[in-house]
This record gives C-alpha cells, sequence and structure tokens, in this order.
C-alpha cells in the first residue's frame, strides 16, 4: 500500500555570525528522543510554507526569523504515511533562545559541523550536503 | 516587502528503462515558453503532494505514475510570490505519453543528460545536481 506524504518545513535558523541552530528533542518525545533536529514542522493546508515556518520557530525557539530561500528537501517513513522535508534558511538577528518543552537543549554550531552532529536520521542527508555546500 | 510561498511538487517521471520525461512549454504559455519542464504543480492545499502529483502528471501527459521518493528542492520568484519546489521522482510502465494543450512537445531523456536540456532556469539547479548523482 501507498503511503500518503504530507509536508513539512524545517529550517536551518542561522544568527548574525552565520552559526546554524539545532534543539535537542526531549526525552518524552515519542519518535527520536535525544537527537537533534531543526525547528520547523508540518504545514497546515491554509498556511503558507514560510508562514508556518515563523511561527513554528517563534513557537519552539522565542526566536523572530526571517526565511530567506529553499536549500534542500528530504522524506521519512512513519508507521501511517510518509513526509516530505522542505528546508529553508532563516535569519535571526538575537540568538537568545528561550525553548518549550519539546526541546531540552539547544546549540548554535557552524555549517560544516552540522553533519557531525546527532540529528535525526532524516534530516543526515540533508545537513552532509548542506555541511560542505559553499553558497 | 516579502513575498510569500506557495508549495509546487514536480516530478523526475522515469520509465522502465530509467529514462526522465520532460515537457515543452507551449508558445501560448505566459511564462518560460519554449522552455522544458517537468510535470507537476502547485499542490492543493487539502491534497497530498504525491496525490497531487499523480493527478497533475495524468492530467498533463496522461500517464498513470508512481511516486517512489523525494529527489530535490528548488524555488523561484514571480511579481507577487515565490514558489517552492519539491521534486519527487515517479515511475510509469509505459512511455505512450498524450499531451495536454499546456505542452506541445515531449522528449524522453537520460538522466546524465537532463542538465544538458533548456530546461526552465529555476529547474536548472535541481537538474545539474540530479544528473550527476548516482543513488
Amino acid at each position: 500500500m501507498n503511503k500518503p506524504y504530507a509536508v513539512s518545513a524545517k529550517a536551518v535558523v542561522r544568527d548574525s555570525r552565520g552559526r546554524c541552530l539545532v534543539l535537542r528533542r526531549s526525552g518524552a518525545s515519542k519518535n527520536n528522543a535525544g537527537f537533534w533536529e531543526f525547528p520547523g514542522g508540518k504545514i497546515d493546508p491554509v498556511e503558507h510554507p514560510d508562514e508556518a515556518l515563523v511561527r513554528e520557530i517563534r513557537e519552539e525557539t522565542g526566536l523572530n526569523a526571517q526565511v530567506i530561500r529553499v536549500v534542500g528537501a528530504g522524506e521519512s517513513e512513519l508507521p501511517d504515511r510518509k513526509v516530505a522535508y522542505l528546508f529553508f534558511e532563516a535569519r535571526v538577528d538575537t540568538d537568545a533562545v528561550q525553548l518549550s518543552s519539546e526541546h531540552d537543549a539547544f546549540q548554535w554550531v557552524e555549517r560544516s559541523e552540522l553533519k557531525n552532529r546527532q540529528l535525526c536520521p532524516q534530516f543526515m542527508p540533508f545537513a552532509r550536503e548542506y555541511s560542505v555546500r559553499s553558497d
């Protein structure tokens, strides 16, 4: 049986020094507890993906982000569906993060270091590719 | 002013020999007339992207496709909005294409040749990258 896809928008949030924000999924998470990830989530059908992403970033980090561009894609498979990820780059002026209960730690890391973080498996192909690109 | 993004799903449709389908935009097209592109289009908010894509492929080519996986992303900018593209790979069992009025020619090309076709500019970064990948 084919599983239908849902679309999720995720952000590489970069601060004024170019560092990238990763969040650690809290121990209570159903999937991938303890793994690191990017802010963002499922796109509500009535939203534009960038507006959904700005809202998710604010909820998950307290940061006011500006979405800049599309930087990649990915996917994952859950028991009942697949998820297609659209990765955007976003910028923030401050790095004063306030986490929600969804995450229990955050780090600002150099772009080239992203591939060495223990990200959720479905984000690793994108992170490896994005880590070494120069654009 | 920030332009909001819309999401569009596009497909690299591959036949049983692995060749990839490209369609030429008809002369009456408002944008990019005469350029080549992939089937697909804007995701209707209430649809899953793969279901939208199967429908668009059928409308534009008459082919009954199966969506396989996510293979890339891209973007373009229009006067009033931006478009974020999600590229999927899809498979078909027959290569008997029936075009709609939207296109006036089609070609089945080797994957490695995609980057050498005169595709719409917004698809070129993806095509260059996908042409040389081996997965």
